[in-house]
Order: structure tokens, then C-alpha cells, then sequence
């Protein structure tokens, strides 16, 4: 296992995925290149380069999933199209391909069944979204579900909970790889100062 | 002045524009939509529908801000796209048409200089990306710059600070338009319980 921070961030893409579980990584991520860290950071879309978002993006991948270079860390989204991904033997097979090729694997939301559904998980602690679980832990029936944490580190799978957990684990894993003080500027850059109004929603 | 919650939110993009500017705004408002909302959300693209955004996005707008519907909500996020667009004539004043067709007027970071420099905040209370509130100064100074809220209502005009406020702002906004309960189903949707790490960066 390579623990060496990542060279290369791939950001996979597919109609469906859920626009706020990688925009919020890539927001990070990419705030941190702008510092000047020599990091390439680029999007793989499946089965196309043009994808439909699940919150109405249109976006253009910079390549395909089958055709784009290996990236040494690959972070897999959530959102509805996961569903049908989930059932889909040759994006699984590309994907577990892919996910092997690199050093590390993350994922945000439902995106952590993705990678259940590709054994990658078996005998792994591993998150995603908490109205999602059922289909979780139907999709890696031989992980072990945390539902407590916000992302969950095992080796160098890193899972997150639901849709904006992955801004945090983004920090995080910047923080781990790159330094604090490097997590902590791109915290200010960003201002991810958080203060959700109404904050007696239910948990 | 209408106060009655928009039936349509336009969100402009533009090359160079932040990525989470926009797409946290657009996941709770989209995420508020999906729990069966009558609202229409839709993307605007300055000057055409293609766009590339600050942080590599390839994007694709439904409509281009000169030819797509009217919004009754029209969000304007930052990035340094909004430097050379601070700059351009053609460009601010059908900004400005746009702004005043519609009822609210939204902005997260440098988005509010935008706002400023077509004159819509004279005389009004209004935030910013704390990093370039030098911009903002330069480009709305007749407003009252504001710099330790998340975001400011004044009227209509709500401005958010930067990049990740956005998200603060746009949860807000769906608890006043649709009802607290509304948000705070949003805020478990999107499990919007940020714990970010390193928790003493500098504020």
C-alpha cells in the first residue's frame, strides 16, 4: 500500500451523480493546487464524457472513465445514478479496475455502495449517506457499516457520509496528505466556516 | 417589492466562475425542489451555454443570461471570473435587466462586486468573500460592506460570504420562502452537520 500523498486526483462523473458530493471535494482539492502543490486533478465520465447531474448539470468530463489516464487517487460520488450502476457488470468491472490501479479510493454518499458492489469493500469499515444504508449494506454485505462518522479511513479507502460530508473529508485527507496548515488555508479560502441556520434539525 | 417565494431560480455561470459558489445553492434549492416543490431552477450561461469554471468544470448551461427566461431568483456566484466581467459594459447592463426583473437578488462571494458594480446595492447592507473585500469595496462603494455575517439580507438582495456560505445562505433562504421544517428536511437530504477537521483555523 502506498501511502504516499496522491500526484493525481480523478473525479468520476455519470448521469445522476449528485453535483454537491464532488463539487465540494474538487472545491477543496483544487484549492489546494492553487497554492501551488504540483497536483493534476481532472474528471472521468461514464460511459461518456458528457454526463447529466442528478440537480440538473450539464457537464463535459475531461475523459472517459475507460479512456482518461489511471489517477493515483480516485474519488467515486453518490446520487440516484448509482442505482443503476450498482447492476451494471461491465461499469463494475471497469471501476474495480480503475480503483486498483490507484493508491487511494474515496467516495462520498452512495458512491461508497459503488465500490460495496465492486468487493473492494469486503471486510473494510466503510460510510455513506445514512437514508441511503439500506442500499449500502445490501451493495457491500461484507463490509462493516459505521454510521457515526462523518468519513471513515480503512487503509487508504476513505468513505464519507452523505453529500456535503465530503467537503470535510476532502479537508481532511488535504490535511493528511499535504499538511494542517495547508488544510487550514484552503478552510479560509473557502470560508468553511459553517453556520447552518434552523440548528435544531434532527440529526 | 414581492416578497412571495420565487417560482423559478436562474443561476448565472460564467468561465472562471467558483464551482461551490453555485453548486451548494443548487443542491439545497434543488434538493427543496425534489421534495415536490413547484419551483424551476436553471442554469444561465455569460455569453454563451459553455462555460469553464475556476476550478476546471466544463459546463453546460440550459440557457445563455441574454436569450433564457426571466428568473424570479437570479443567483450570481464569484470566482475570479467576476474580474474581467467587473470591466464589462455589455455585460453588467443586461446583468442589471436581469436583476431587476427579478424579485430577489442573490449573490455568494465576489458574486455581491458583480452586483455592485451594476449600482444594484447603493445605499444597501451587503457581504463578500473576506479575502476580496477590496474588490467588493472598489465595486460597490456606495454599499456598507458587512464582514462577520455568513450572509445579509437587505430587501430583497441577499449576499452571501464566500464560497461555501453559499450554502448557509441558500438553507436559509429555503426555510423563509417554503418554512423552517422545509430546510431543515433539506439539511438531513444533504446531512449538512459540518464538522470540518482541524477545527482551529484561523477565521
Amino acid at each position: 500500500m502506498n501511502e504516499a500523498p496522491p500526484k493525481t486526483i480523478g473525479i468520476l462523473v455519470f448521469d445522476d451523480a449528485e453535483e454537491l458530493d464532488f463539487t465540494g471535494p474538487l472545491e477543496v482539492f483544487a484549492t489546494a493546487r492553487q497554492t501551488g502543490l504540483p497536483i493534476e486533478i481532472f474528471t472521468l465520465g461514464w460511459p461518456r464524457r458528457e454526463v447529466h447531474c442528478a440537480k440538473g448539470l450539464h457537464l463535459v468530463a475531461d475523459h472517459t472513465l475507460a479512456d482518461g489516464p489511471q489517477p493515483e487517487a480516485l474519488l467515486v460520488p453518490g446520487g440516484m445514478g448509482t442505482r443503476p450502476l450498482a447492476k451494471n457488470d461491465a461499469f463494475l468491472a471497469l471501476l474495480r479496475q480503475k480503483l486498483d490501479g490507484a493508491d487511494w479510493q474515496l467516495s462520498v454518499c452512495t458512491g461508497s455502495a459503488l465500490l460495496g458492489r465492486t468487493g473492494l469493500l469486503d471486510g473494510r469499515r466503510a460510510t455513506s449517506n445514512r437514508i441511503a444504508s439500506p442500499f449500502f449494506r445490501d451493495s457491500a454485505p461484507r463490509a462493516t457499516y459505521v454510521d457515526d462518522e462523518r468519513y471513515v479511513r480503512d487503509g487508504n479507502i476513505v468513505t464519507s457520509a452523505g453529500v456535503s460530508a465530503g467537503i470535510d473529508m476532502a479537508l481532511w485527507l488535504v490535511g493528511q496528505w499535504f499538511g494542517v496548515e495547508l488544510a487550514r488555508t484552503v478552510q479560509t479560502r473557502i470560508e468553511y466556516f459553517p453556520e447552518p441556520p434552523y440548528a435544531d434539525a434532527a440529526d
